[in-house]
């Protein structure tokens, strides 16, 4: 009495696609591809130390749904940090997340009806991509330079759908400090204006500040949430400067966005028996002092990759030097088919990411990503060697 | 030039609504409400020695995203236990969650178009009604007898919905073993027969197992899962028997929804940090004696519950004693206002949840939860003397 042969129904915007590491690569692979920190500066040693320190107490408490201290500390600890980008928030701003991805989510979750649209910075990161589109959103790439997204034609656009001509965004999400992919850092001037629009045509901004703490050079400057508390969604996470594997970031948000995502999280989604670690690590730890090891570390890499790059590739590519965070992203000046290229490549034991994976519209883009923060100087040289010889024999 | 003052036009179905623990009650409050496990037999020490043995070795790759060998460790112990439910899965039906609440919300996600129907047991999780409606999901309740949800009157809504009259469910959410709130588990036969009309009708049915562990009398039953596996998303979770702090739940599902998961999730919800301890753990953990602790307190826990609840309210009440969980569901012979009454127990000193908000349709329902796992026996006998005293003192 099989009544229904009929295909199921699931939820139309999620398409399947792969999910992963990258492609799988020679065993003596350089890895410049996915975000990963450097392995070696891990604190590995005062993280088992606060765990050993935290847990010979009776823990119980961190057993059960609503765990111990711990938060409470890394809260506060994290409100207290965030004074350095010019944030000043409280309790009823703050969510605890599973990491900066868990932000983009609820954001997606909370602020898109299907059919809205959101507009991201042309190439940019390929996670949040899927976020938006599962929720049933419509993409549109903004245009950039080497200072990020162009403000001026952000609002030529935005005056246009206020007039009719396309559909204003329900949010704009950028990545304002050493952006994933193109490294570029957006200029103060550029985070005011945009802070001011999202007021003026009724948009949130979805700040996504990954990278933030991790700057070689310049000064800090003030987060776009710092000009539009009310109108701007942060996030910040553990990931780039303690681990990824703690699987912790937070949320900053407007009041009457967070009190959504805590209905859809239940504020249960981190761990209180990881939270109850890292809050006894927080309590103690010289983290300026990790964001120094990790900042002259990643600084040098991004040397050794751009001195390889030039002395291999000379006038056959152009990059610009990223101030921070972990990537640098290369344009070539030839028509090049950067996805064959990357996996030739892979082939020849390098891992990068081809640029066709950081845009919403389908295309050809000459451009590769690559990572320097997770292999040594040698091994990115090494890595780079193998790239300019996938990239040459190509060409011949 | 602010062109807009209209009100942001939030996702419509992600409804503002409490998030907590319930109300606030007095200092020597009796908590028979939430459903907590009791803390005296969290294995804090276990745990404890687990991250000390753990920890010591080198464990950087449990900082970062892709962990160590935690995760498969979990996995195959998981895998293998859940044989014992007559469930035979492998890897790719594999999903790790930060708890059954995130299996719920995964499926709700993936099955879910807006204006798609859902069926649940009528009393029902209060947090899945939640993620099924933020998912845009029509909420039908089905009929109930003492042994769960009344298949034969599925089947007659089945058969009418296929012949026009109503929505087919894109799936029917259950809960087989000691139901959240009514303490009722569904025979063997009602199960292998919900998996049939699941085949039949083109649904999926999405199996709670929150609780399946905590049998105190009677045989294992083999979960609905073990008659269609092609049909049947299937939750367990550790919150129940070594602590909801560890957030370390697991999907079974079909291939087809477990490569959908995937895709929301990336993979990465749960912390590596927390994989390396809880798979050392399990590596040399006697599980089955922790089974018997748990299993041991409780069913001792439920009896007090039951003979305080006859000797202190003879005929006024009727309930069901669960073969295991944490709940046990009264329900009262009088018209009984039992929000007021809730209100008036938490003054006297005693945590309760009422009915009402177990179903998905307002009304009035004269019933109230008691969680019987959280509290020692003595502490059971005052919570119920002073309800008891709260509802006959209502009465006068």
């Amino acid at each position: 009495m099989t009544i229904t042969k009929q295909e199921y129904d699931f939820n139309r915007n999620v398409i399947v696609q792969p999910v992963g590491r990258g492609a799988a690569g020679r065993q003596d692979s350089v890895n410049l591809s996915y975000g990963f920190p450097a392995t070696e500066l891990l604190p590995v040693e005062a993280l088992n130390q606060a765990a050993l320190e935290s847990l010979v107490r009776d823990r119980a408490q961190a057993l059960h749904y609503t765990g111990g201290q711990g938060l409470d500390i890394i809260k506060n600890w994290q409100l207290r940090r965030l004074r350095k980008f010019g944030i000043q928030a409280n309790d009823e701003h703050y969510l605890a997340v599973y990491g900066a991805n868990q932000g983009i989510e609820l954001t997606a979750r909370v602020l898109i009806n299907p059919g809205d649209t959101v507009w991201t910075e042309a190439a940019t990161y390929f996670n949040a991509i899927n976020m938006f589109r599962y929720a049933g959103a419509e993409i549109v790439g903004l245009p950039m330079d080497v200072n990020g997204v162009d403000v001026d034609k952000v609002e030529d656009e935005l005056k246009r759908a206020a007039a009719g001509e396309g559909a204003l965004p329900k949010f704009i999400y950028v990545m304002p400090n050493f952006q994933n992919p193109t490294g570029t850092t957006l200029p103060r001037a550029r985070r005011e204006r945009l802070a001011k629009l999202a007021r003026i045509y009724n948009f949130y901004i979805l700040e996504d500040d990954a990278y933030g703490e991790l700057r070689f050079e310049g000064e800090d400057l003030p987060a776009i949430a710092s000009y539009a508390p009310d109108r701007t969604i942060y996030l910040g996470t553990f990931s780039k400067t303690l681990g990824p594997g703690l699987r912790f970031g937070c949320v900053i948000a407007p009041r009457e966005v967070a009190d959504r995502m805590r209905c859809l999280t239940l504020n249960s989604a981190t761990s209180p028996f990881t939270q109850e670690i890292l809050g006894h690590l927080l309590q103690n730890y010289d983290y300026d002092a990790q964001i120094a090891r990790l900042t002259a570390c990643y600084e040098a890499r991004r040397d050794a990759l751009a001195e390889a790059l030039g002395s291999t590739f000379g006038d056959e590519v152009r990059f610009q030097l990223p101030e921070g965070g972990f990537f640098l992203w290369l344009a070539f000046q030839e028509e090049t088919d950067t996805l064959r290229l990357a996996e030739l490549a892979a082939e020849r034991g390098v891992q990068t990411v081809p640029g066709r994976g950081f845009f919403a519209a389908d295309g050809s883009y000459p451009f590769i990503r690559l990572c320097f923060s997770y292999c040594g100087e040698r091994e990115i040289e090494e890595g780079v060697r193998r790239l300019a010889a996938a990239y040459f024999d190509s060409r011949r």
